[in-house]
């Protein structure tokens, strides 16, 4: 324990001096850095995928589920994707140094705001190798160290991809420490990470609700939290009704295993009865199944009765669990009470009713009449996203390199003194 | 324990209910209630008078040192004070419901961002009643509820500020609970709302570094904390002298008991011998004692030598520690390794080094030219201040009305669905 301590100490203390050089480092040499690792990760792809294949072969047999083993499996396609992430990356505007417009002051001095990294960014994940080359990139990119602890699972694949990151630092003349995969498996090393506040800045920890939960708790380093999406639709009695039926199709079944999947669906009672039965045949023609209040039941017959735990599930699963709400008002005090604010959309013609919806429903992302599929960074413009967030300070919904830096004051004198 | 636990619930329990409510007040109401509070604490000045009288005479017989008893004391022109205050609250522009630019995406939906109140936010002070009305102001014009805990020194006169606050809001037909100011002195109150997470979004400490420390170290809510300033000017051998003296003399000596004063006075050896003989009498005068490195003292004679301790020490008194350096670089090295990350200045003539200087300190305000006592809410444009964040996440700096809002995601579609 005290040898892990020291190892993780040391880790931190390096983050924390890398931090200064890529705090400073030009635009230029940022980018040639990840295009050295997009490169070296294409000539290495032999490599990752050996490494990776022991990770997979110990995974089937230690019976990880598939859904896992999924996640942890790479091929040629994939790697090739991961290359493609990073070049992406490059394209897009590096947020640090910008300087917010710089206003004069009555006493003379001129004060604006510069844009400039966090400092050492701690990321936490489980079993997705190309989480390694992602995070890294987004963290270098905005001038950040970044202090990476992967899932054990992948402990093969992270050290192949970690070995092409440090190649192509090195190559770009920047230390290898401003990216660190922490070697150890051992399970306290998490413990650690997250209460080192004088070496790192936030922790990002990207995984199951558990996994964030811990960390949310145990964690002396202040964290960004992606907790987890109980996101609603509500369709209004002046929706359009084909527009009402195709978003809430679509925020249900684009994909089911993704945090911005609607699941639960609420409907003003005067509107539930045109809809719903056409809309619970579109459901179960594509394998949902629903879960309906007593009045959504009386209307689909078929439908199964949610039971009070139903609305505060995360189902991530083909399950859908439908409410009949009296009207909007009643709508958003089911989402205030249920809704864990990660995205909430609203379908409706009614001008003032989305005006109100918007302003008042308290989630990262609200919306009117679309599907809340879209909450996400590539959909939102960010270039690319490292979580999405339902922290209320700081960063809030998609994540992306903003979300990596801070702004401090500047001011410009010359020779003022305070009277 | 228990009683004061469910009390304290129950706090919660109505400020985030009332936050629904003052998050959605249209500025008029939210002004209209500033506008009532301030009248009512000047036809009650002479109640509130009386209040603080008896928590001056109890601080006296307790033995309250002088500056505190100082703090707590009102005269009928700190009551007038703490409603002018009030009065330019109002003027301030409101913050909530802003929309940022709202941009097309490929997909057709169009994106922006809403500034909304954060919510409930939890306030720790000691005994200083002003701060009752100014913190509690600042909220409400931010869309926010608000919990109150002051010093128990001065529980008298918060709880008659809180009375005409209590009329104030529901003159304007406002909850009275968008503003609670706690009633138990009891010091366990402290631990149970820095532990609230379900009620409580954010909270705010102000005073000594104690408490602040205690507050960081135990609360599970958000914390934005101002943890002390050990705030450096340094003196680069391309400044202009006349300038570096005043600028110098300024930091340390506009006032000493301030955050943004200059603990520490580097310079750079090309220019220490030119200046230090005059600004250490320039400081001698004023009464300051100088506590110098071994170069200092060499230059300086009478000057004490400084310990090591001396580097780390925030004096907020006459003392001031002086060392000089190789150059910038090891200037900025020894920021790096001694400073609070709060204000550092730097007096030069040149461009580059200003720039750099600007750019590579990673404190929440950076200088060129100008003294640090310029770090605050009001020479900065803020209108006002409710602290100076020493964090690097979500606010930095002294924090105004915008510190105390976040933004939210929003999508306007019609009809848009994720393909």
């Amino acid at each position: 324990m005290s040898e892990l301590k020291d190892y993780m100490y040391s880790v931190g203390e390096r983050a924390k001096r890398a931090a200064r050089v890529i705090a400073n480092a030009d635009t230029g040499v940022k980018n040639q850095a990840l295009a050295f690792i997009a490169d070296e990760i294409e000539h290495q792809q032999s490599a990752i995928l050996q490494a990776n294949a022991l990770d997979v072969k110990a995974g089937q047999d230690s019976g990880l589920d598939a859904a896992l083993l999924d996640r942890l499996a790479l091929n040629e396609e994939r790697v090739q994707a991961i290359s493609e992430g990073l070049r992406q990356i490059i394209a897009l505007p590096d947020p640090a140094g910008e300087i917010s417009q710089i206003n004069s002051r009555p006493s003379g001095i001129k004060v604006g705001q510069m844009r400039v990294p966090l400092g050492v960014i701690g990321i936490i994940y489980e079993s997705r190798p190309n989480v390694t080359a992602d995070a890294a990139a987004l963290c270098l990119k905005s001038g950040n160290a970044s202090i990476l602890r992967g899932g054990s699972e992948a402990k093969h694949s992270n050290q192949a991809i970690a070995a092409c990151i440090t190649k192509g630092l090195n190559q770009a003349g920047l230390p290898t420490e401003v990216v660190q995969v922490v070697e150890t498996t051992d399970r306290n090393a998490v413990g650690e990470l997250i209460r080192m506040e004088d070496f790192v800045d936030v922790i990002i920890p990207r995984g199951g609700k558990g996994l964030i939960e811990r960390v949310t708790k145990e964690a002396r380093v202040p964290v960004i939290k992606h907790l987890h999406g109980v996101c609603h639709v509500y369709i209004d009695d002046l929706a359009d009704k084909e527009m009402a039926k195709s978003i809430a199709l679509n925020a249900k079944t684009q994909r089911y295993g993704t945090c911005n999947t609607m699941e639960t669906l609420l409907l003003a009672e005067g509107i539930a009865k045109d809809i719903l039965p056409e809309l619970a045949k579109l459901y179960t023609d594509k394998g949902v199944e629903l879960r309906g209040c007593e009045k959504t039941c009386q209307i689909i017959p078929s439908c199964e009765k949610a039971v009070e735990a139903d609305w505060d599930e995360e189902y991530l699963a083909p399950i859908l669990s439908i409410r009949v709400v009296d009207d909007m008002t009643a709508a958003m005090d089911h989402i205030h009470q249920h809704g864990s604010g990660h995205t909430e959309s609203i379908v409706t013609a009614d001008y003032s009713k989305a005006v109100q919806f918007l302003r008042e429903v308290d989630s990262s992302s609200v919306m009117v009449n679309a599907s809340t599929r879209f909450a996400d960074g590539f959909e939102y413009g960010l270039g690319g996203e490292i979580g999405i967030s339902t922290n209320k300070l700081h960063a809030r919904g998609p994540v992306g390199l903003i979300g990596l830096t801070t702004q401090k004051y500047i001011v410009l004198g010359d020779g003022h003194i305070r009277q």
